[in-house]
């Protein structure tokens, strides 16, 4: 028995506080009449030692939370070794993604390349084709930054309709981390790019060492911008999942570009033209063409909470909505709530001042009549660009579309605070 | 077998490439003379599919990182509930520090404690006590931050001389997380803390719900300037070693007032002066008296690698000298790095540019001649603050201290690239 509870007198100050909470705060204000039976339950962790601290181990998420992992849709793709899994985005906060919870995109599965065997080519239009080592790429200079990583097909199953339900689910491709490596021209320029040669009709090609190999075509001009060669994520190493050791991060690019397991970039004249460039990554339009060379990820946003999997757990009274924005163009600069479906908007607040290429998080605070809403946000970004709504993007593009699609999401919100993923017409 | 094997030109090819590296930054060219065997064998993962994606999992660390963990010193405490861990630093970088690897400091153990059975009262010199839930808390505004959290006890055991070989049982009392909560001073306002009162005179005394209680006294104006009632850390919940469900945040102050658990605030017209502020983190100088009231972090660094468990692997050429700076007074705003033990320093580059009361990286891009290193770093904040060395903390503090050792580290590398911790006499 723990203090508290032998002392009936602060027992019933504790009553009343909870009636004062349960007044400003909760629907229910009949719970005040009667103790509440856990307060005295919550004082029983005074009464005993807890765990230690570990002498030796690496940590996971309390049990309480093991509902909060990446999932997977297995009718989505044929195998599971080229598939995906989403971040669970409807049940985190903040900006930062964990290693453990981002999503995963294999073309031919996971390989498990040890430092020691790892190498990296750099060969093609080059004065002096080199081989790196891991070792060779912890001598050159290293920067830090924070970029959103989304998979071009994130929000793909939602061109002909609303079709999966939760945030997770629908925008989950994406996580957004601190990256650590070696800017790629610094790479190039050890295999003796020549700074002075004319570089504006060049490319690189990179490959990965996995099975799929994953090549892709780069423009030279992103190539010597802002691509690193990563080897840390959130400051520890890049977890297997993720191109342990060495990754390439294309920052405000699709997802398909950021080669993991990266063994080789060829400097060359031309694009590779590639499967990933071509039959896939690409987007058939409504004429019948298709759309190539859409690397950026244009300005896109969603509602996080209240959202499908986030239902409401309160009545009426105050109300956080929150949510992520992104855009691959630079910063966000604005985001707007809408409770009605796009009729009216309101003018969220950010979590933090919006960082180029990196996710940015958005509050409002806001109140809740206990009416239905239709929550929608749209994203502005640096360059003024708004974010679309479905059919606007439809006119442009038709349905035949898998990639690209960022358009405002919609959840319809029901009396009992529970989301549903819906379309307004 | 792989096409690469099946290839002698192409083998020969890759032969050649290894050997530039080697030319231009290896110790040993003549390893260019015979083919590397492990050219052959690095590109066997082309020829078969890795693991698919998670179905429903929180992914771990690849097997290869096992020895990058939190690491606990067991002759250091009496008992593993009344103790701590180390974070890995020495294998880290860029800024932030995943949850799974951040130190753990606790007084009475880690307790489990349900997000439902979570209750955070605010009582004493307030208009209204309440009690609020998790529920309640999700309801108020939420903010975003990067802090450091360090403990004061953070190179304590060095101020008698060298102690522990390592940057992480030296230095790894620290993390860096970006936090999501609510404002404390948005907390007190539920309670009705009136904002025309007189504040000057305030405190808060908070305490934890473990059997620690770990109670500390606050002055008001910290409490209305930026603590955060947090519950989230990197973008989830905090782990249950980190206060699961929710901690208190005071960003730049002594780890210890980061009150774990958090379940009870009360607004004082004076200090407690509790266990943890008189007995404890309290530090005895020369004359035998005691300084109390050190809350805040004074600026700090460490070289994370080169370290005692981050030698240099290869021999003189190009190296990266990178390590960690930070300051509970602000930004970090110069960084510089010293060869020679002090006598002359150079200009450090930092990794991105310094956030208030959160872990800045340094990079020294610098050639090591193979000769032997006296490395040390020195910290300099936006308020012009230099970080002392052993010597001059000393004659102010003398050698009784436990808490609040900021000097300058140094490591002494030989030339085999294996570093030591020494003092400089």
């Amino acid at each position: 028995m723990s203090k508290w509870q032998k002392s009936p007198s602060r027992r019933q100050f504790l009553s009343g506080s909870a009636a004062a909470v349960a007044g400003s705060m909760s629907a229910g204000a009949a719970a005040a009449q009667t103790p509440d039976p856990l307060i005295t339950q919550v004082q029983d962790w005074a009464s005993y030692a807890g765990d230690g601290v570990d002498e030796v181990r690496y940590g996971l998420p309390i049990r309480f939370e093991d509902d909060v992992v990446r999932r997977n849709v297995p009718w989505l793709t044929a195998d599971p070794i080229s598939s995906i899994n989403f971040t669970p985005i409807h049940a985190l906060d903040g900006t930062i993604t964990p290693q453990g919870c981002a999503f995963e995109r294999h073309h031919s599965g996971a390989i498990e390349l040890r430092k020691q065997d790892y190498r990296l080519m750099v060969n093609g239009l080059v004065d002096r084709p080199i081989i790196l080592t891991y070792a060779d790429l912890e001598r050159l200079p290293r920067v830090n930054h924070v970029y959103f990583c989304e998979c071009a097909a994130n929000t793909g199953m939602e061109w002909a309709g609303a079709q999966l339900n939760g945030a997770q689910f629908t925008h989950g491709m994406i996580h957004n981390m601190e990256y650590t490596g070696v800017p790629l021209r610094l790479v190039l320029q050890q295999a003796g790019l020549a700074a002075a040669e004319d570089l504006s009709n060049k490319w690189v090609f990179v490959e990965g060492a996995d099975a799929s190999s994953n090549g892709r075509s780069i423009p030279m001009e992103k190539a010597l911008d802002d691509v690193i060669v990563a080897f840390k994520a959130n400051g520890e190493a890049l977890r297997k999942e993720h191109g342990y050791p060495v990754r390439l991060v294309v920052p405000g690019w699709e997802g398909n570009l950021w080669v993991k397991w990266l063994r080789r970039i060829e400097v060359t004249d031309r694009s590779v033209e590639s499967r990933e460039e071509t039959s896939k990554y690409t987007d058939v339009l409504a004429n019948g063409m298709a759309r190539k060379w859409t690397w950026v990820m244009d300005a896109k946003s969603v509602i996080t909470a209240p959202s499908p999997q986030s239902p409401i757990s309160h009545g009426p009274g105050p109300l956080v909505v929150t949510g992520l924005a992104w855009s691959g163009h630079g910063r966000i600069t604005r985001v707007d709530v809408s409770k009605d479906g796009g009729v009216s908007w309101e003018t969220a607040r950010l979590g933090t001042q919006g960082q180029t290429k990196a996710l940015t998080r958005f509050y409002l605070d806001t109140h809740w009549s206990g009416e239905p809403m239709m929550l929608q946000a749209r994203a502005i970004d640096e360059t003024g660009y708004v974010q679309p709504t479905k059919t606007q993007l439809r006119e442009l593009r038709g349905e035949n579309s898998v990639y690209h699609n960022n358009c405002i999401q919609t959840w319809y919100v029901n009396e009992q605070g529970i989301a549903e993923n819906v379309e307004v017409s």
